[in-house]
């Protein structure tokens, strides 16, 4: 844990400067618009550690893999975002000194996030090795509006002396990736040129041949009058800039407006970048700071209206849900159809920011809840359209006949994972992808989402599932051999109960949908059935006999379901019994160890559970949690929110709000010291999903919303924001009532403590 | 398969030239004197594929770790031979064109290996684009009596003109690893000089420091009479060479007799290294070609003398047997403590030239029966003077305790592997050590071994298996859980049984030997207590309880012995079903559908049947050996031997001779499409196994040799030499009699067919 900020319902707060907190603050301050995101790296020159880091969605490099020992099959690349034109950069430098906070004194120095209105502020008084004093106040963003553009204000006021300062605004495309194979450089300079408060500079990427133009201009502001500049143009082959030298005097403000716009070829032609940049550049610097920061708030106050979570009375608990809701925002919008949601966001480079089964078993239900149902219906669409690459891959692992397997990683369909334990094996991923689609349809009731894509991915599910397994005649049983479950810390093992049930569960659900499409729209079946050279009778009578054969493995004497063949033959420990130098695990012990001990990284089994709990009686959850939990250490950034909700829904009180703050804290306490490399947004989801359907207790049965809530004994209230089909509800929970307002016109009906209550179109019911 | 090679009862021939096997031919006709090696690349420039490779044993640079994703524990490097500087090189100019077969016509190409006197000759004739002749014959070697020195001899006949020919010897230290993970450069230059007929190089290893100097001095003859030569001298960083301009007359022979001294640190101090190597150089100059020459032919005349392999009627059987007999000899004499057996010796840098668990589970019996006790304790003593280091490994994984774990490769002692499954969990490899250590002493009688080494070895490795073995309450057995046993295409499986046999055999083997060492030494047994801080009792008692306790995998309905846990899970399917063109299936097949297969790389369950088999009955052996090769696919190497000697066991003649061939032939018939990168060295010594322990069925119990031979059909008699004790015996087996002559001064006693027979000293007897 590395614990230095201040605590603050709407805002996350550094004050003091540390630099060895810097890049850590860079991933948890980064600004996002969905499209791109920008680490939070100063304007000004810094020479301590840093990760300047500039991600584009979909803007990526296949970097060549690194493996010690080549499998066949393995892929030959993995996709990274470019680290690409950093926008932000403004030098000062007064007579012979740089303005570097390495290298300076710094006092009253004051980092905000300010969540609610979607922009970074900086303040801070730098002392010269001179003596030179010098106060700076600087805020920028990344529009959510005009979603090419950012904007920065730096403000500086000499303190006790006045001189000619120099003023460099720029851009620079002289950026390397950190995490990177080989040190490969990702982009190559492809046009630059610079004007009098104005200049562009435009990248290629290697091997993509993505471009990107970034262009800025700038104004210097003195006593609220434009200064008339005579910039040194500069314009090196990845650097452009200006620089002005302006007369400040001791105690007066000087401030540059710096505006850049940031367009990628995925979104315009590449003939037409430039000029296209230019326009929407000129139009931003002609709006003004003020008026796009105004309407930068106006929108993030209204995406708080529907995605918002309240806690009252814990003011850690707040921040923390309010900063993983700002983050999931800022990562993803589902404007954009072919983005997804990478692990870190663009918050930093592990990962590559590209997309895992996290998106699916975590984010989906979020956006579906808090941005509607096209967000959450584009994260499906992306798959959908990976379909042919997924039956690709199906075949890279001798699995063919149009079966489909989705890979662990990608960015375009193509698998990008390079272990084969994780690449080859940890094939739980497509049961996700199944169980996305139904609960979209669940959430929604957007049936036709099946006639229209669903039933041709679940298809190809069905199928990679049914030849997956293979038939044990020892067992007299459907087996799946060779799998690694969620829980990472086993690899290559037999029957993973969690692999088995969603394998199952994918052959059953698909043939339910296969029904439903035929009866609804026959015609379309009959479309899909030729696409998919679907052997009806054959291949459903086969997934049948899968499903009702499959193995899975449990302990009687236990009464609990076995994560997995022989687990019970490992000597049984208690993650509590650790000492706790020995965590976390994987930087102490070696695989084989972690292999062989019974500790589970993250849920498995309750995992299972969590996702099909309407088919196990609470008895039966309570002994697999009471079982599996205290041997769980959570390593993995998604395992605590699953824990939380299924604490909450066995009314373990302490548990959950333990799970809760370790979820929904995790980077902003740094609870693995590791936050520095980028935020963990996916899992962020998942403090959201323990706030919802954890103390809420929510769940979808039968099209309508039911809620089982709890509260935390210190919590005096709390409350969430639900986008359900037609209705916004606002869901407010107290220790004496749950009182929900319908924020729409029709009425709806919801369930509380399994009693049915008609909420009307603008109405309020409180159940006491 | 790739034949071409010409059948030879003692030579490996090729004949006419083809660039496309070049890179083969120079693993195959590769020379060495077990401290050195080379392979046959050309004396003369070459500008096809080449990988002119010279590699001095324990001359190695720590390559960094390459692994796509660093787990705790894994090793910082990979120890790899360096490719050190080049001796054999002499260019050779006519005008302006140079000698160089990739751009000549080149007729009567005849390259032979001469494995009865040690040394490679190769002769043809090269057209050059001018139309000029010339013919070419070189002889070279590596001397296994002045073990620093090698020798060329180089003629070049005109053959339709007369004119200059510019003849430049060199020394090039400008080599490169093949085999380097980052391409670093694995020795800087050190020294140079260059005299008139004589020039010195000596490199610098990096980060080792081992130092390596290279001498060379040379002579032109025409007409029996030395040129007087007026070089051009060259001394570059990385080369040293002399230039000569010698007239050569058409139809005349004109000779290079070139001489290099290889010293390198790990013999001399690095401030004598120059002067010694100069030194010998002379010494051998002095001698000239034909003496040492004629030395070398009678120093291998000797070795044939008790290493050689008689096969009549079957040349393709009687070449192969020789080669691998000639380059097992190449690799490794057991003179050089500090050297061990790489899987490629000195042919190749796969591998990088250091030390696997071959060496114990299938060299050291040849090594044992041709070169004797003293070679072949100096493997038991490689891995003696480890065990600190091996203590420092097992910690490594988490035991704790003196527990020794070996391993996986290593040239120091440390282990340099870097794949989970196989550097945390091939632990089987420890068996070997302990079995290695039994097989000596069985042998040789040598239990004073014991006494001074073997158990403080044993003890280290017997708390390495009670440590790692664990107690499964549902089994109520002891376990050893997340292993890869021998067969590779199984990982982190539970209970193989090959090293579940070896564990619980090594932890009964101990004990008998800690008695064993208490009755004979008392005052020895309380030291080695002592410094191994043995808790007699307690520890013995706990070892006890393992071993008496242990889980072994079984099936009772087939009457096999299981693999590994669940091992019959398994899709069932027979090898010779498999499509030819998915062979082998590691380059066919994703790792995932070859873990979860039932095809087995190597033999596992036969390997621990071929190392206890006194403990099984036919029956069994014949059950297991039905059930588990028709599932065997072979795509190790190591795997054809134990099958070959089990199926003459069983009487398995097709089936024997079939595995006799693969296994002696892999190389010379190129079988794997890999012998470019260096011949299957410790494989080699299954090829001998094959032959003694298979078709000869020689077995020692009791302290007494036990043959039980077969013969194959098409062979008239095969005859294999074996030092046993003070004795030098030829078994010679035919299908009319088994005839064993004792070619010592002392009788022994004898069994064939379970009979004992005396022969008597210098006597023979005839059995039919």
């Amino acid at each position: 844990m590395n614990k230095y900020l201040t605590l603050h319902p709407w805002h996350i707060i550094e004050e003091g400067f540390n630099g060895a907190n810097q890049k850590s603050s860079e991933s948890l301050f980064s600004i996002g618009n969905g499209r791109m995101g920008q680490r939070a790296s100063f304007e000004e020159s810094y020479s301590g550690e840093t990760l300047l880091g500039n991600y584009i969605g979909g803007v990526y490099y296949p970097d060549p893999t690194k493996v010690g020992y080549w499998k066949h099959g393995y892929p030959a690349y993995f996709a990274k975002l470019v680290n690409t034109t950093s926008w932000i950069g403004i030098d000062i430098q007064i007579g012979k000194e740089k303005l570097d906070l390495a290298k300076c004194k710094v006092h009253d120095f004051l980092r905000t996030l300010n969540m609610q209105e979607g922009y970074l502020e900086r303040s801070f008084i730098a002392e010269f090795p001179s003596g030179k004093q010098v106060k700076v106040h600087s805020k920028r963003f990344l529009s959510i509006v005009d979603r090419e553009i950012g904007a920065v204000r730096y403000a500086i006021t000499p303190l006790n002396f006045s001189s000619e300062i120099a003023i460099t605004p720029y851009l620079d495309s002289n950026m390397k990736n950190d995490w990177a194979n080989y040190g490969d450089r990702f982009s190559d300079p492809y046009y630059r040129e610079a004007h009098k408060g104005e200049a562009y500079l435009t990248i290629e990427t290697c091997k993509t041949n993505f471009h990107v133009c970034t262009g800025m201009k700038f104004a210097v502001v003195q006593n609220d009058k434009q200064v008339v500049i005579n910039p040194e143009l500069i314009a090196h082959e990845t650097y452009v800039a200006n620089t002005v030298k302006v007369q400040c005097l001791e105690g007066e403000e000087t401030v540059i407006y710096k505006y850049a716009a940031i367009l990628a070829s995925l979104y315009y032609a590449k003939e037409e970048l430039l000029e296209t940049c230019a326009k929407l550049l000129h139009q931003a610097f002609h709006k003004g700071f003020e008026s796009l920061l105004a309407e930068q708030a106006a929108a993030w106050i209204v995406k708080w209206e529907h995605s918002d979570v309240t806690i009252e009375g814990d003011v850690a608990a707040q921040q923390a849900i309010r900063f993983n809701i700002f983050q999931l925002n800022q990562t993803y919008t589902g404007q954009d159809p072919e983005l997804n949601i990478g692990p870190k966001g663009y918050t930093g480079e592990k990962y590559g920011g590209v997309t895992y089964w996290d998106t699916e078993a975590y984010c989906l239900p979020f956006y579906l809840a808090t941005s509607g149902e096209e967000a959450a219906k584009s994260l499906l669409l992306y798959r959908y359209k990976h379909l042919p690459k997924a039956i690709e891959n199906a075949e890279n692992i001798g699995l063919y006949g149009r079966a489909a397997l989705y890979p662990m990683v990608t960015v375009n369909g193509e698998e990008c994972h390079n272990e084969w334990e994780i690449t080859f094996e940890e094939i739980h991923r497509n049961g996700a992808m199944a169980y996305a689609i139904y609960n979209y349809v669940r959430y929604t009731g957007d049936k036709n989402y099946l006639v229209e894509y669903g039933l041709e991915v679940l298809i190809a599910l069905a199928r990679f599932w049914q030849k997956r397994a293979s038939f044990s005649t020892v067992k007299n049983k459907y087996v799946i051999l060779g799998v690694t479950g969620p829980n990472e810390y086993e690899n290559n093992v037999d029957n993973n109960w969690y692999t088995n049930i969603l394998a199952s569960w994918t052959l059953d659900y698909t043939q339910e949908v296969i029904s439903y499409v035929k009866q609804v729209n026959p015609e379309k079946f009959h479309q899909i059935a030729t696409k998919t050279k679907l052997q009806e009778n054959d291949e459903i009578l086969l997934w049948r006999k899968v499903r009702e054969n499959m193995y899975f493995p449990k302990d009687e004497k236990l009464g609990i379901f076995l994560q997995q063949d022989n687990y019970l033959d490992k000597e049984q420990r208690l993650a509590k019994e650790l000492d706790p130098s020995e965590r976390p695990l994987n930087q102490h012990w070696s695989w084989d160890r972690i292999l062989r001990s019974c500790f589970i990284k993250q849920a498995d089994v309750l995992q299972g559970i969590y996702f099909f709990e309407e088919n196990y009686d609470l008895e039966t959850i309570k002994r697999n949690f009471d079982f599996y939990e205290p041997r769980t250490v959570h390593e993995s950034s998604l395992s605590p929110c699953v824990h939380a909700i299924l604490a909450a829904k066995l009314g373990y009180e302490d548990k959950a709000y333990e799970m809760y703050l370790r979820t929904a804290r995790l980077d902003l306490d740094d609870y693995n010291h590791e936050v520095k490399e980028g935020c963990h947004i996916t899992s962020m989801a998942g403090s959201w999903l323990a706030i919802v359907q954890g103390f809420g207790g929510m769940r979808v049965r039968n099209n309508e919303l039911h809620f089982k809530p709890m509260i935390i004994p210190n919590w005096q209230f709390y409350a969430f924001k639900i986008i359900f089909r037609d209705n916004l509800l606002n869901i407010k929970v107290s220790k004496e009532c749950v009182e929900i307002a319908n924020e729409s016109t029709a009425p709806i009906g919801v369930w509380v403590y399994d009693k049915r209550y008609l909420v009307e179109g603008k109405g309020l019911v409180n159940i006491m």
